[in-house]
């Protein structure tokens, strides 16, 4: 074999090497990073600094503190007094991601996603939630009377419990399903936005489904992505309708990646069961009709899927999930079951 | 024995039994009545003459066409040229429940909803469906491209199987689970509905829970109720978002009852898993409003919460539906798991 | 000449005349009828006799009672007792037009609308408005409390003048408009409408462009047309936010006509400034948008301009008002100066 | 008079012409600032350097470019090609004003908004617009076609022209009523918020009424309160249909003012003839409902209104304004004529 050959066998190895790590991130030393967080951000804003450095492949534990900033432990504190809207949802971040940038996509591995302790809080806000005029549905009404439920979290049975001593039924045990209510990046176009507030770059997007075993997907706009992460809920109906969650700090491991020049418009999520998109606006058949449209993109472009045989799919046999209608944008998850895909090559 | 104490529970004996027929009509002689339609209604209204009298207690065994009255099986066939909206939604009765009137529950319990045949239509209507400008929300665009999709249904796999020509997947198969897509009462307050349009008297609700093995409840607002039923679908997504699920004529059995004196204000539903609310409006979010204050008292009423553990409760363990976007009025549907309802006294 | 041609011309003169009578109305003898209501609807329903038969050309005085029948007229009076939602609206009518049906249009030219008598009434009822939780915008809180509200009215300085013992001001005078809050003719396709209730057929549109002065034009759907009217408003606010007007029964003096042939979709109308356009559905962005098409197809079709000038016009100078926004649907008015058009030839 | 006595004495006075400076800021030098923008930002945000700092009663002489940052003056641009959404709508400033922080109010008197060229732009981007499917009501047809429409301006006669070869009318001449379409100051809570999108610190509120001759009142959120302004309009039709006005560059001269201690919730208007409100959210129901709050609450505390006097009142005198319902979100102006304001002491 002459030199030249092996100088183009080397450097076709390395080519390949090189895209394989670029693609897989498997060749490259894939580290564990710890961060405990001391800080904490109310906005998604491209100019915080980073926290933390990954590479995509790197898995990182960290911990959440709840929507109140974990001050809100018992029946007799009142959350009105105690934290002031929309200062609430405090994020862990934000964390940096080498060799992503705008037009890519971020990935994350949800690995675990569980409750750091033994309780959880819901508060009812005087003038918060969907069944009482608030701040942007804004009535006369007198407010709704402030609560405060301490749930007691029984993290070996996996149940949620409350006393009732105002209802028939003395308490209630309910299934633990925990989540981290507000996940994101960056937004795009020098915008910084509220922890409060969700949108294509993710946020308080308040959908059950950003749970442990959950990879998410959302667009990359600045470099880096500079991604976030709070306001934990150990388990949550459709839509929050008082306003909270059983609202609860929580221990978190992500495994990072990025998909190169893969753009996307709305944060995108996979399970074993279903593909799904998360879209944020008002008014909620808005939020529906977003999540759809991209969703039936994502069967075009990803899957073959004539535009409209997937229109004609996703009305047969498509899921919709209406996941906040209590932020100031509203959240729907549209689903389309994996076991009606196509095995893609 | 005194004469008058024999008389004192002769009286009581047949007190008894009065109440014991009146609630649960097992006594009296329970009928079947077989029901072929010949002729259909395109609207819910209390001056339509009734084809049958049922007694509570009593079975009707009888067939509804599909939202095109049957018209349609073959992929070049045009809807556009073949109904006319809101000429569609074919109802089969009304039927007349003896003993009721304004004020009780109509109780439908599903014992049967499949299809009567081997096909299923679903059609893309040029300016019908959410993701296209149509008559509520009028746009300047063009329409969509209309379709006509014949799905084949193999009754003994379960299945409805599609050839996808245009797409790269050949085929797809998906489950059936059948149901009525219009099913309801004559409306309150000399009102006549279309068969296209989910309000409080039920209708045209498009939700998929209306299926075999669920019992419906409906208020009363004539004497007799008045129920009607059509616009079977094999099998639709949520939101039934290209305007049409897959049609097809139906077997039904329906097993028919009241509750006396029991009054509510949205359909309700309730199958091994939920209890559940129907409400009916736009936006969606004010059909969503409207299910949760319903479920919300229902909880309060028949299961002893107090009003604002109701709320709570609801908040954290609540399932929303969303049933059609399509219809002159949108559905959605608020569920409670029974599992964590108290036993019922 | 001979015998033949002088038939032919005879017969061709008459036919000549029948059509000038036909569109125009001029050659028949134009009768003024008087009609007093005794009875009223509480729908808008093809189904019900008509009182009165009119002819094109012909002018119709009549009266309305006020929304709540002419029961309320003291401050110490509660609507919530008096009437129930939704039996208010007590229409006159209906009159039945010869020689029009489905496909025309009816013309009323609304030759007075003024008070008969010296006071209107408006209500803050428990549960309705905009600014409350209401029947379809369903929500916990509590009732906003209810109150009746009696203004004098002065016709002669046509004021309205209403006590404020608990404000600052003491009393305040405010100009009349007097309008009719409820003007349509029987809906289309058997639909029965609550006069509470406004649509394709007009109805309760609570619009102050329905005064006098302003010529209406409604789509016919049945033999006759038979429009109704009633819901008299002295004066009132964009939206009708508190959910009633100043309401008050009227004298009405309407000339009505028919446009053969001619079909529209949604109610317009035109007074010296304007022609218009009123749609109504949920939400109000959807009654936006169908009034604006509404009104760029009537600019397109009747002055001959291009459809995408036609949108640039109406995004220049287009004006639209909030009609209702507390009935069951809501109106939005497009409007178009009449300045701006081409004159018709 | 001892010394000390004269001691006291002095500073008393220089306290209250202290105070008199503080409030009213007549007794300063009130200085005329000229700016010339060559910066342009296209987000509200408390990080962005103020260009100029002014002291209250001071008069700042500016100029804003067009939506398209003057790019635009050919039919034969397409703006598509040319400017990138959501980066449109070039903002002059910010401007500090000095002795201003959180929880007061800035006024700003229009005292000059006209146009500096003698032409207009409008375009009809393919996906902008209310009537048609855009970013956030996502659907599945084909755009609109895109056009560019130049207006002629004629400062003199004041009025705009456009010629209309496609239509039947040659040509059309309509009054210019010059606007600001975006104008604010720096949002709360570290939010920064896109040119595109007005919110409770004003921004792109797209309403007719921010016109010479009008005062504008902002809730200040930051230190100099950093107001901006841009998108300027020659005339507008209500609602901005097609997602432009006639967008120009304009001459601006504002004068600067503050209210210590007085603290809005949302941008206040007023001029000869009306109080105003003008807030921003989707849907247009909530926009409504938010401004009509904020005038209630402003005629209870300014004006000695009891709140449900000025509930009746608004909802019998009220006028509201669509302002725009084509940005992120819509904008409603509440009004409430002065002719019926009790004299203010």
């Amino acid at each position: 074999m002459k030199k030249s050959t092996r100088i183009i066998k080397l450097f076709m190895i390395f080519f390949i090497i090189g895209i394989f790590m670029r693609t897989s991130s498997i060749l490259v030393a894939q580290k564990t990073h710890r961060f405990k967080p001391t800080k904490f951000y109310f906005t998604y804003d491209a100019k915080h600094e980073p926290v933390l450095k990954l590479m995509p492949g790197d898995t990182l534990v960290t911990n959440t503190v709840d929507a109140f900033g974990n001050k809100i432990s018992r029946m007799d504190q009142k959350a009105s007094e105690i934290v002031h809207l929309p200062k609430v949802n405090h994020q862990t971040g934000p964390f940096y991601v080498e060799g992503t940038g705008p037009g890519d996509t971020l990935v994350l591995h949800l690995l675990k996603v569980r409750p750091d302790r033994d309780y959880a809080v819901s508060t009812h806000l005087p003038s918060f939630g969907v069944l009482t005029g608030e701040t942007y549905t804004a009535m006369l009404n007198e407010p709704l009377p402030e609560k405060t439920y301490i749930w007691k979290l029984d993290l070996k049975r996996y149940v949620g419990i409350l006393e009732l001593p105002n209802s028939k039924m003395e308490k209630i045990e309910i299934q633990l399903h925990p989540f981290l209510g507000t996940v994101g990046v960056a937004p795009n176009f020098g915008e910084a936005v509220l922890s409060l507030t969700p949108a294509e770059h993710g946020g308080n997007m308040d959908c059950v489904e950003t749970k442990e075993g959950t990879t998410l997907y959302f667009p990359v706009f600045v470099e880096g992505g500079l991604f976030m992460l709070g306001d934990g809920h150990a388990a949550q109906g459709d839509g929050e309708i008082c306003g909270t969650g059983l609202e609860c700090s929580l221990d978190v491991t992500v495994k990072v990646d990025v998909i190169k020049g893969k753009t996307i418009y709305w944060p995108r999520f996979e399970d074993d069961e279903y593909i799904m998109v998360a879209a944020s606006t008002r008014p909620v058949i808005d939020a529906f009709r977003s999540a759809q449209v991209e969703l039936i993109n994502w069967l075009v472009q990803d899957y073959g899927f004539d535009r409209w045989d997937a229109l004609q799919l996703v009305s047969q046999v498509g899921v919709s999930r209406i996941g906040n209608v209590v932020d100031p944008k509203y959240t729907v998850v549209a689903k389309f079951p994996k076991k009606y895909l196509p095995t893609k090559e």
